[in-house]
């Protein structure tokens, strides 16, 4: 459902054209200094304006509902709303009739009995990764000193980003690309087992960001070519640091206080301004589409700071599970 | 921890070379037939005894603790254990001080400070996958007509498998593979935004299974490369049969109908016959280890049936909660 | 924490004197008719303004900010904001040296080591319960047709409630009173073995609304003086009618399909007008203690309404677990 | 379902008249020393034999099955079976057209579709509190020095309990109790707004309890006869003592330091040797049902340990998620 996490637990809301969309953050700890200044740089990080990003204007004001006093999270829940604004609906009105190929409007449709907002992928907008930055600058506060940082390694297959995303805008085409997240000072022991490795957490997390398609940790699909010689980490200290990392930091779904990393794929942004052929399932005919509006020509330009958000959302649960983070009022 | 699902929930437990492995199956549909019979073929898949897998014999037979009644599930939490035979936990002592590259030894003594049980990974062996197969059984009987059909496709980097396993055999040496999934018959529906995409539970099963390292749906970190215009899958049909199957039959986290199509990448096995260098994190000096005892050369040749029963498990939850299977009871 | 509910599930937040209260209802069905119309009577009922109840003008207006499309739920989370507004917070600067007798006010300030908001109870206020109540008007259309109705039966020790409500306002004391709620139409076979018996889900939700101290179902602590030939309901129809209803409705934590029956102990308003002796816990002298500004004489009066709402809240999700409702979109 | 708690977390199994009934600890700290010695006290406390409880044999012998390793708890789920012996399954074949009253036979049949276990109650029997006992052993070391002490304050109506009960068996009858438990030695701030507050999870573990009807905290009932300026427990020292105890140690949902008091219901056992009018649903016809077998006149006896393993195993997991317990690893 909407929420996830044991003790540092995110409730999300929202769609595209609604309203607003927002975060119910609750299990943070009091005490932590929390103002709406701290939300702007990773607001901008995820924002449309760049090149091969879409141009809709969001301005995006986190408005503190709950869970604040006298600038402090005072143990309550945390609840921050971004509202809506500089909405289109009528872009969407074809939807209703013809699904857009790669979006979730067929199975929305369908699952909700017709009653979904179908405007901008509703629930479904990479509009509520806002909400999920938005919890992880909180969360991002709660695991310090570990640090996550993602960037974008490559987009169509290439790491020269720039003159791919020119060439795909020029063609009124998409692409994807790889988004690559490191994460550093991480203690040992973090994870769950059986179900709950860190494995299964981030990518749990991870895989509700729209478009991510894989995920990899260390040497990942590699690691399937390699031998055990080849592979095993050797340890070279006794606080278990590796001469390697090939494990990517984790061993047996636990960290090993080794730096973190982990991969994941992007697919290409599903609107295209080329022209594409589908269905129109009301009349069962094929029709050719072209879909106007603001589009991401590559939305993987957008997503390293939703990964840090989503990683950093997952580590501080585990951390505050773990008792590793010494609540303020302890 | 060691509980996953919401409706179909399961609890699983065990060490390697404790007593027993089990599994609880909480929230399966009264009325099913089921057997201890039942669990042979799948157990038999997992089992060792062919090449590339450790020749320790298990001789796993499911014992019905409780859950049954006449034949059929009664409603009522389903328990099946499985005792573990034997057991020569003499091989595992030097573990104490030297942790197994690769392998959870390191992390577990941490987290547990120094309780956790060392002898053949502990609760961290590929042994509790025989519960989670157990549980597979029962999933797989309320799924149907869905059916999951997973193997190796890729073992050592080639295809050519028999001859990779053998090679690394010779070698003293072991290879990792990928595994791929194809799951059919899957309506339109499942799975639940935000958190609870259909990748992101299957990817939270799927990396709680040893050994596993990557997951990727339908066209995956090839999709990364791809242009929206290729990656696009046209819908045609208004049923939503799509032209290509790039999504892996999942949009925006919810199955669209097509074929289910995913990947894992399986590391290596970690201990080798094979002398490698390592850290006695008692003295502090670096030794050379040669793991003596029983292990698999690939163990990726027993991961079919167990991402199988991962997957079933997942879907069955998703079938209950969406209400798509008729409760006997209804 | 603050969400409960396994299918239908509520995320409340907020605090008394803070932006806002509000509260999230994740699971809710898609295709049910809601405007902001009709959380006015359950409002009107909670709130404020009849003898006995406190002064203080709270205009409720539930705002939607998400999970309704074109009037209906639209299968995403439903989001009810209730802006908070006539606040005086001046009055509660003194709380922070001398904790309320009967109030939260010491434990919350321990709990969260001086970060709560203590102004007017803050997030233990029963400010909270508009949330509550606005959750509870959604799922009374969800279980439709099964009605909750409570009343208060008793207050102060008597049933004649008016005049024991204008004898404790004399004297600028509280009082206490008993609830009781009958639900009707009730299926047989609610309720979840072991942990999740009908009676423990609705204790747990009832024993969230502030100043509630016990619970009974049917006969209650009455059976505890009862001999089992006089308890026993005698079953007289084959649909599992009793002749009596001692057991309240239900038998082994599931509904048995005859009314359910229980009574809730709501003790005296904590602030009372009349002077108190308390402790000063920064001087740590015994001091004397006038509360003033505006407070219930008998917040029994206003509970009803939230007892059904709870009740309903739990009734919701048991109904959607057991599929006895069909949701609109099959 | 069958699982409850958040960080110590409890998953139970079996039935009356299955293989075994057991538990599942699951988030218990590694390190804590555990021998089934352990457990004799509890279950002798528990078990039948004295006047007034069942002549039932029960050799209740207590196996772990996991998540024990050189005597030590090892971090891994905990698994306890207990074996059932002396059962004679030939005494319930009539429970299948004639529902016993008082009892699940009716509601269980119904929800279960008639594949519900029916003999001695199946999943529904007081058998299963053996396994809710075993999980309390575990509990009570993890809280100490808190001290859970429970004891039958009085049965059929009168605090001659000897008497009442033989006055009882002698009628072939059976009779109620109340049940108080007291809990010393309680932290400040157990206890999670808004929907975990100690009252919500005391009571929905209690409620799961076989018999119990009725719950109340201090004053309780009598709570809503007092006024205000009664009920209010004035604080007498600054680590929050209070003079008189009406809250029964429970403030706003949350421990305040002071003895957490509150008193259950225990209802007449529902099984007695006089004869009673029940249907047979098979034929439509009220008949004179005798219930042979072996049966407590007052099952009250026996409910004290298992309100204080139900209370133990609720502030296991709040004083593990309060961080009041530093875990043997840190």
């Amino acid at each position: 459902m909407n929420s996830l996490g044991r003790i540092f637990r995110v409730t999300i809301f929202g769609e595209s054209h609604g309203p607003a969309v927002g975060i119910i953050v609750d299990g943070c700890p009091a005490g932590i200094p929390l103002t709406t200044e701290q939300f702007v740089e990773d607001f901008m990080r995820r924002k449309s304006g760049s090149p091969g990003t879409t141009p809709r204007k969001e301005e995006d004001i986190p408005e503190i509902k709950s869970g604040v006093f006298n600038g402090s999270t005072n143990g309550a829940p945390l609840t921050i709303l971004v509202q809506n604004k500089n909405i289109r609906s009528s872009d969407y009105e074809a939807v209703k009739e013809i699904p857009r190929p790669g979006h979730a409007d067929f199975v929305a449709s369908e699952k909700y009995g017709g009653f979904a907002d179908y405007r901008g992928g509703g629930h479904f907008s990479g509009r509520l990764t806002t909400a999920l930055v938005a919890a992880g600058v909180i969360a991002k506060k709660i695991i310090y000193p570990i640090h996550c940082n993602a960037k974008l390694i490559e987009a169509g297959g290439t790491t020269d980003i720039e003159t791919a995303v020119k060439k795909a805008m020029d063609d009124k085409n998409s692409i994807g690309g790889i988004v690559e997240c490191r994460i550093n000072n991480v203690p040992v022991g973090l994870g769950e087992p059986f179900f709950d490795s860190l494995e299964s957490l981030l990518s749990h997390i991870i895989f509700s960001i729209p478009a991510i398609k894989g995920i990899e940790f260390g040497s990942g699909f590699s690691s399937a070519k390699m031998k055990g010689s080849e592979h095993n980490d050797k340890i070279i200290s006794i606080n278990g640091q590796t001469e390697t990392n090939h494990s990517g930091g984790i061993n047996g779904g636990i960290s090993n206080g080794n730096e973190i990393i982990f991969r994941v794929a992007v697919k290409p942004t599903s609107s295209i301004a080329k022209e594409q052929k589908t269905l129109n399932i009301k009349t069962g005919k094929m029709i050719d589409l072209k879909i106007d509006g603001r589009h991401d020509t590559c939305i993987a330009l957008r997503v390293p700071v939703v990964v840090e958000a989503a990683a950093a959302i997952v580590l501080a649960d585990f951390m505050l599970l773990e008792q590793k983070i010494k609540r303020i009022n302890n």
